[in-house]
């Protein structure tokens, strides 16, 4: 390109309209299940102080892909990575002005500076769901089934996706010899098991062992990875994560889900129950979305400790997923008019019909320019690919009418201007 | 507030569900009306490069309002502060894919640095609404058309709100004998006139004349403000807005629109049709929004001159406006059910009927600890706004009923749970 100026900036988007009312759809979908189960959509600034995230987001985030900078006030910003944060600074902000449990979602933008890559971008949008308020099973259970809910929204079958759980406290509990920091770095190694071959992720983990005089650290590991729900054996966790997923499987299918000890996410606040989502097309690696409990992080705002528990989806994985699954639905298909402007001077009248029709609750787009030969006009309804044109000409105007007619059946009719309404389209 | 970590960014909202719920019902309302006019939705990344805007935007947006930075790659890049320079490059880099006229709306978010007060804020939602590719009149008056339909959809009265139009080619016909530079800074005084008092006006015009060796410039602001579109008297552009406010009178009561040649618009880029829209109610003094044409944009970006014509329309002083006209509407007011959890053994139990209601399109939120005594559950169904609560006791799950009782009337009935579908609450 030649002109610099025509580029957006890398890792971004330009949603073109039929890429926008793919969005849209999208995020209509998630509504629509977050609704039905009771949550209300929030929104927040696209900026925020620095401050907000330097405790609060991952490490990798901040000090790799935060977008950070000085504003013209002096004050340190950027531009949010994640919504968590701006969540828990909303609720504890105004402790008594909510009932708990709060159950809220939002669908907003964030970006974080990466490697723009397949399921990766710059600025992606994201669903967060959260329940505020309960450290109740019952909360765990309602996140995951709400989000298979949206996968079967989408129209998914049980086997495109896999939800795969665990719990941050089983790693104390199988490490308990390990302090936090330790805990720490062994459970972001664990995170990053899937992008290192088998070779490289157990030299990590006997380095790791012999810096901190475990030399049976491998060993343990491997025995970690094999945890089992069927094996509980008197584990409370085990035991827990076995009862989310018997009364999960009320809800989804059972190929839809498993226990897997390797989810740790990344973000240190996770106290509990942590999850992701992951399509089953191998083209397509990367989570679709992940999340768990975190119930210690609001009580770094506000006075109140509040249980929390919730999940991110982003746009980009997903629509990778719906687009290898075939589940992008053909939009854009609603009936709609051309309206032809049969000459100049009868512009105003062609305006007044448009009106009508559009008062009928019709979608119409009118014709500017009445020097155009009729042909070209109904050339030109046809490329944008409406379903109907409409004429009026000197003898329509005269019989307060507009003819209509059907661009793909040929069928034309006359109907009558003052006896529109919304269906007016649907029997031509 | 003791923790500095729960303040959003000065000049920007966080939109708890009642904003969100009413900022996603101004949404709605302008897509629907864009749609009826055949306008397809679009959005663009909210970074751009800084040089999208060094020559595009206004000088003051540019110098002293536009959030500037460079990024991890040492790229200067801004937050958008306006969606024209950000449509003039999408719709240039892809110039073959796209049939003219072109009918596109975006509703998305915007930074400028501004103090901020009543009706301007730094972070703010803008609907733009664009007809690219028509010079023709009937273009111009679509737009405003479309503008004022959307303030008759909020439920707005003719006399709430005036719009005010003129054309931009009025002050070089006025003016000839000015220069470029000269007709540039003097519509940015024009412009600001109604910021300042007559006095202040009258002295900064003569001043500006003295500097210009124009003696009597004072004389002819005052004779370029009794302009008339009754006294057209062969000035063309009198004579194209006299046409504009005729046609547009078919369509939208007199008392909503009239011809003011004060109207410039700040933007440069302007070169025809300029429009402002106002409350009527003194209260709210910053215009409601703002366009015109501007023909010569896009021939910045591309090989190709498109002409095109359009508004910008703000969150802020519109969400102002609906609330001083009572226009704001009780939103959030569909039937909803709580479930209440009768005990814990019957988690499993409840869970799947909620998950069956929630099947058949009803909105369920449950009760999620079955310890808790029933009448505090109906309680928190009452405080949370419900229309109905539901109990699935013993009794009701072996008959594979369900409880509802309506928490207004008190009146309350056994439902069968394989017979529910969407209409089970209003009957109760």
């Amino acid at each position: 390109m030649a002109n610099p100026g025509l580029k957006a900036y890398p890792g971004t988007r330009d949603f073109y309209p039929d890429d926008m009312d793919f969005r849209n759809w999208m995020a209509q979908k998630q509504r629509s299940v977050c609704e039905r189960f009771g949550y209300r959509e929030y929104g927040a600034p696209v900026l925020e102080y620095l401050d907000l995230y330097l405790r609060k987001s991952s490490e990798e985030i901040v000090s790799e892909q935060l977008y950070i900078f000085t504003d013209r006030g002096e004050r340190k910003v950027a531009i949010r990575p994640e919504m968590t944060p701006t969540l828990a600074r909303m609720v504890s902000s105004r402790p008594q002005q909510y009932i708990l449990p709060l159950r809220w979602f939002s669908i907003a933008n964030f970006m974080r500076y990466e490697r723009p890559g397949r399921g990766r971008l710059r600025e992606f949008y994201q669903l967060n769901v959260d329940l505020l308020g309960s450290d109740a099973i019952s909360g765990d259970v309602e996140v995951l089934a709400l989000a298979c809910d949206i996968m079967k929204e989408y129209g998914a079958a049980p086997t495109d996706y896999v939800l795969r759980f665990s719990d941050r406290r089983l790693l104390d509990h199988s490490f308990s010899e390990l302090n936090g920091d330790q805990l720490r770095e062994l459970g972001r190694i664990l995170d990053k098991k899937e992008k290192l071959n088998p070779e490289d992720f157990r030299k990590t983990v006997d380095d790791l062992g012999g810096q901190w005089q475990k030399k049976d650290l491998v060993q343990r590991v491997e025995t970690f990875y094999e945890l089992s729900l069927e094996k509980a054996d008197g584990n409370p966790i085990l035991e827990y994560l076995r009862e989310i997923r018997d009364r999960l499987s009320e809800h989804v299918s059972v190929e839809s889900f498993k226990f897997d000890p390797g989810i740790v996410r990344g973000f240190d606040y996770y106290t509990g129950l942590v999850f992701e989502m992951n399509d089953t097309d191998p083209s397509n690696a990367r989570a679709l979305f992940g999340g768990g409990r975190y119930d210690k992080l609001l009580s770094q705002f506000g006075k109140e400790t509040i249980p929390a528990v919730g999940f991110g989806m982003g746009d980009v994985t997903l629509q990778d997923f719906l687009e290898v699954h075939n589940l992008r639905p053909a939009l854009n298909e609603k009936s709609s008019l051309f309206l032809t402007m049969f000459s100049e001077d009868l512009a105003r009248d062609t305006e007044k019909v448009a009106a009508r029709l559009r008062s009928a609750g019709i979608q119409v787009e009118l014709a500017l320019d009445g020097n155009r030969k009729l042909g070209k006009q109904f050339d030109l309804a046809e490329k944008k690919g409406h379903s109907h044109a409409g004429v009026m000409g000197p003898e329509e105007l005269a019989n307060d009418a507009i003819r209509i007619k059907n661009l793909k059946t040929g069928e034309q009719k006359d109907v009558s201007v003052s006896d529109l309404d919304s269906s007016a389209l649907a029997g031509i």
